[in-house]
């Protein structure tokens, strides 16, 4: 493999996080379904906001969050995704550059703002978003800095593209880029109901081998096949062919390939106070070791790691620098 | 004493938070001092948020803080703050409001913006702020409503608004009101270095019964008279025959009047993840316990509660209900 300038670049919706604590009935009376993401306009979200109380703000986005992951653990990242210049927008800017990424999208300068997702965390510590995707709505394949594919070795690409009309040819340029240069591609599943959505065309992408490594939890991985049986789910996962990686909760995670599947345990944590981004910082982990070379039970244990300090706390940013948790772990990564 | 509409209004400077974790050695390179706030112009606001990593940013402000306490543990209570019509100023009204606090304090149009409170947090859970006033620098006696101040059973204040050029104007005229309505003035110290700043005219504030009640931590505490010695200082802070309440981190809390002092040991915690907000929250919790008739020491016990709550998450707000929070330890306030 050539010595990529890049060892992972993201492409995925550029957003920020709008996080408050909200009670059950709350997502019964606004008909939120827990757990999962919805998308609204924003007169939706202006009326949604009024009804949260007092709000953490931070940057989020599903591959944007995993992109800073793996900056944390010390591993060379880029991330490509749309916002305005508004002040959301250049707080999203500020966050992901000092976090250590590459980030050279331009400002969208006209047209909806940024993109901001509303997240009511119940008392269960589970998120349920809403998502109102403003200025992603802008991102399409001149985005795509062909160089920056080029240098990287995975390309990372969240299933949550396919929801703004251009994103997608983003999506596929920039997959067509990366294995044309040898390097390989991996995408995260995103949500249950996404799945739901674009059920043939995920599908399509495992089969003709536009992606070679997919990220899904088990509610994703049980819409994908349309089954209810998660073992059924699994045997279909393996019989893909692929390298895949199933996200169970505080049951662990599975490493699914067509020859062996392994099953690592979730890390112990001392308190579950928001699930947001325990998807995005797991699939860092295991990047982060993959792409090291670690074996694929030592990057899914680093994936857990990283799962268990997000979950944590609001927000799916690190707040200590998971190099440094890794390596009070036992799994420090080689440089 | 009459029936109030408001149990408690509080006064103080409107400020936006911006937090992010932070290693010892840029407060070295920064020449922060641990645990102190300091003020900044716009420029060096400009330059040390360059120099943060990933911010998670909540509303704050000392008496607000405050004021959003007593609200979450049911207590009828409105605040006086400046903020601009600035994004930062409407998430600050929105977070306000939501929170069942009343707060109309008109919009600054023009002049600075919001004011930003930059967080920087260290492994330890400290916290150290760098203060841009901003907007807070148009609040002045004009924006004390008088009706909400004789409505007001509690008027609470903080030191640090002695520093923009027209607050303490507001303060000295708010508290006039309230005496000649007969309710109570409340004050915290705010921060050593501000008792520094202000000494003289805090003692004189004390001295001439222009407040009723003294929050202060031990740093406050040892500033205000000079001396290294705690118990020296304490002895002193008796003598003013005030109501006065000493904060003492991990060692909890005394009540101190003339009469008596009583020592109240600290909640205890899971981690310590940031102490932004701890005295404010303190603060909230005794102030509760007091207007709604509870004992000096069941006061700082509820006092003791919301800072244990507090200071286990970023940002200064809390993410629980705090009535349910007193209810679960025997403390329920009445109705």
């Amino acid at each position: 493999m050539p010595d990529h300038k890049f060892e992972v670049l993201g492409l995925g919706n550029a957003i920020v996080d709008v996080i408050a604590p909200a009670e059950d009935d709350l997502l019964e009376r606004e008909n939120l379904n827990k757990g999962a993401m919805v998308l609204i306009d924003e007169e939706r979200s202006a009326s949604l906001y009024g009804l949260m109380g007092s709000t953490t703000i931070t940057s989020g986005g599903s591959a944007a969050n995993t992109i800073v992951g793996l900056a944390s653990f010390g591993i060379r990242s880029a991330f490509i995704g749309k916002v305005k210049n508004d002040e959301a927008g250049h707080a999203f800017s500020h966050d992901i550059r000092s976090s250590g990424v590459h980030f050279g999208t331009p400002f969208a300068t006209e047209g909806p703002g940024t993109a901001r997702c509303l997240v009511l965390v119940t008392p269960d510590g589970e998120r349920t978003m809403s998502t109102y995707l403003g200025a992603c709505q802008n991102l399409g394949p001149d985005d795509v800095d062909e160089s920056l594919v080029k240098a990287s070795s995975i390309l990372y690409l969240e299933g949550y593209l396919w929801d703004p009309p251009a994103a997608k040819q983003a999506f596929i340029k920039a997959a067509a880029i990366a294995h044309a240069a040898g390097n390989q591609v991996a995408l995260t599943l995103s949500d249950a109901f996404c799945v739901d959505r674009y059920r043939d065309e995920f599908l399509d992408l495992m089969r003709t081998k536009t992606v070679d490594i997919i990220f899904a939890n088990q509610h994703e991985l049980r819409s994908l096949y349309q089954t209810a049986d998660f073992d059924t789910a699994v045997t279909a996962f393996r019989d893909e062919n692929l390298l895949g990686i199933v996200t169970r909760s505080e049951h662990g995670s599975m490493v699914v390939t067509r020859e062996e599947t392994h099953a690592v345990p979730a890390s112990p944590i001392e308190r579950l106070v928001d699930t947001t981004g325990a998807g995005d910082l797991f699939a860092a982990g295991f990047l982060a070791g993959l792409v090291r070379g670690s074996d694929l039970k030592d990057a899914a244990r680093l994936g857990g790691l990283a799962a268990a300090e997000i979950i944590q706390h609001y927000g799916a940013r690190p707040h200590v620098r998971l190099s440094d948790l890794a390596a009070e772990n036992g799994l420090a990564l080689p440089l």
